[in-house]
């Protein structure tokens, strides 16, 4: 179908959804998809731009002049345009927004790609429908008519004073029952939920999910109205927070995807198998230290994995609960109280799992019984440190203001493995005297 | 402040947001909690009872008559009153909606407790504002009106044929600039997603994000319109979808916090750690019948850790991507290539890792030169091996219908971790000869 009929491509596309043509496009070669996005008016080019993964959207854009970008960005709204355009070069940013016909929406634009990438302010949009307190309600209609024009999604109207400060809201409802004649200042609500555009994105996703919000406006420190923040935005947030968590415990530093290149990907997992290296480099000096002295327990050195596995696995149990506790803030907020908690539920694991070890090893494996009871009381004690460790580092770390993420996966894995087994063998030398 | 000041405590309680209410309920015993949820005016109290944690909830739930709760329940949209009264018991669902005086939101709240938790239709509010299509623009204004009284949050106006069937939607907008004389057949939009009543909720969570949809209408299989799905309960269907795959990932089986009980986070968590325990027995065994043989090169022993804590990471890491990748539909749909990739990956990988290893081994520890080799190899192996195993294994599970994500964590670390034993014993023995 791609070669030249025209027409036909058009009619075939009118009646698609642009997110449906962007995954069309995503699956044939970029030339094609080229032609075909040259083709398309550019109100749904546009629309479909912003729909493609960015390595297709970055592939697409090289081969557009910046005069035909400025025109795909002239038809979206500021957020998604700053999106796009924020993808650019910087040279070629410039020449782009020189290249934007409406002078307002360039301003915009401009003001918009200040901000930093985790701060409200690289969210916000700059359309949205306000209105003056002093207007009467039938001025506030006819204004909000023109306004409407440009605001994809009107949510809540938002009512300012004489110098831009948001004073209130206005909801579609109460303007529908209101008397024409009425002042805004009459029938508005005062009473506003709104963030500052320094505030941080995932404040401002916890924000509007408590309230159940749909949008937010986003006032500078002044209280001047400057844009606001919808929920689409937010569930992008939450998304790609959720997702860099989960990448972390898996050890994989965050942004890459499945279809990225192998040098990517190579740099996002390397890091963390070279710690998990050193950590076996450090078990093996360990063992090494100890098995010399071992004569007839050489037997011991068999049950290292078994110790090593049940570390790692308790360690990262614990610290995903805490991490998971402290991003949803449903944690006892009292240290000693969590790690308690911890110690009981380790306790109680461990016993479980020492007792069957205990018996398996003896019953099955002929194992002596003092080497069985070894073996048991390591488990017993790895587990409790385990979840002792895990619970703690991520608590430090958000205490100090970093990321608990990064405490789970290999990081955590590969320290209690060492601890774990240093533990084994201390216990071991003591029990069997070695 | 707690003793007995009520006119007080209410005003201080008034000004506050009822998620704020509810926080501070949470942090009170369950008596004041439940004195102050009796104090508040039955509109406030049901929201704040919906902002309560599932536990905190429960707990007022008991001290309050099926007459009371059913007050409560009265006030709430039908969605939410649903998801209050799925929580109690069969016998306690029938006294309360029993009490519930409004007829028609006792029949909704019965219709939609029919409903499986991971359908669209336990999404489902039945507030909505549908217009007939027959009517004109002066009487839909009317009636609009009176509909969205009940509604919260008027997103779409559904436009319906005489027999309720979903034809079409309806902006505020276009509204807002019709002729008052003109017939909803004439302006309506017919192009309107929706979703069936049956569908998967996940499913739905799909749609409305690349549609960037803030409600949806969902009809039964006769195009009826039965209600509609907000964006608010979709934000909550993909933070638990994360969270659950977050913690499987990390070796816990779903729907604990940090705040559970003790017995409760036991049952989720020592099932993975015995996985882990039988692979670590499994290990053992391996060990135990090489190193009879192993004679001078005992040594090999001490590095068991890194091979299986490298084994343990990069399956980790490579069933990551994958999960993540079918979830987010990035990833190569082609087997092969996806496994080729990774077999690439692994090797890259893998030589940095063996690199480093190597020389560490052989110049720092001392080690010969042929069991630095055999390590470097193994390494290599091992972790082509678990990058196979850890992409193979999700894709086969999504392809039988079976969520991947059950697929990370211990499940696979085990695994790996066995076979990865396994392979550098075999290694040892090919390369030294004993």
């Amino acid at each position: 179908i791609e070669s030249k009929d025209d027409a036909n491509i058009l009619d075939l596309l009118n009646d698609y959804h642009h997110a449906d043509i962007a995954e069309i496009l995503e699956e044939t070669d970029i030339n094609n998809a080229t032609y075909v996005i040259k083709l398309l008016d550019s109100e749904k080019t546009s629309e479909v731009l912003m729909e493609l993964d960015e390595d297709t959207r970055e592939k697409i854009l090289d081969t557009l002049s910046a005069k035909e970008i400025a025109e795909e960005i002239g038809e979206l709204d500021t957020d998604d345009a700053v999106d796009m355009i924020s993808e650019l070069s910087d040279d070629r940013q410039l020449l782009v927004i020189n290249h934007i016909e409406d002078q307002e929406h360039a301003q915009h634009i401009k003001d918009l790609l200040r901000y930093d990438d985790n701060i409200a302010g690289s969210l916000m949009a700059k359309e949205l429908v306000k209105v003056n307190e002093n207007w009467t309600v039938t001025r506030c209609v006819k204004e909000m008519r023109a306004q409407a024009e440009e605001v994809t999604r009107v949510h809540s109207i938002y009512v300012v004073d004489d110098n831009q400060k948001l004073i209130g809201r206005l909801s579609l409802k109460d303007l529908l029952i209101a008397s024409p004649r009425a002042h805004i200042s009459e029938v508005y609500i005062p009473k506003v939920d709104y963030v500052y555009d320094s505030e941080d994105v995932e404040e401002v996703a916890n924000i509007m999910q408590k309230y159940d919000l749909e949008a937010i406006p986003v006032v500078d420190k002044n209280h001047i109205l400057l844009g606001r923040i919808t929920i689409d935005d937010i569930v992008d947030v939450i998304r790609e927070e959720a997702e860099k968590d989960y990448q972390l415990a898996a050890g994989i530093t965050r942004d890459v995807e499945a279809d990225d290149s192998i040098w990517k990907l190579t740099i996002a997992r390397l890091p963390w198998l070279l710690i998990g290296m050193f950590g076996g480099l450090g078990a093996a000096s360990i063992i090494n230290s100890f098995s010399g002295a071992m004569g007839d327990y050489i037997i011991l050195l068999s049950f290292v994995p078994l110790i090593q596995a049940t570390a790692g696995n308790v360690g990262v149990q614990s610290s995903a609960i805490v991490v998971q506790g402290l991003a949803n803030n449903t944690m006892d907020s009292n240290l000693f109280r969590q790690l308690f908690k911890e110690f009981t539920l380790g306790l109680v694991n461990g016993l479980a799992i020492a007792l069957i070890a205990l018996c398996v090893t003896h019953f099955a494996f002929g194992t002596p019984y003092k080497v069985s009871i070894t073996i048991g009381l390591a488990l017993i004690a790895v587990i409790v440190m385990a979840a002792l460790i895990g619970t703690f580092i991520p608590i430090i770390l958000d205490k100090r203001g970093i990321d608990p993420a990064v405490a789970t996966g290999p990081f955590i894995t590969t320290s209690n493995d060492v601890f774990g087994i240093l533990i084994y063998f201390v216990i071991a030398k003591a029990m069997l005297g070695f």
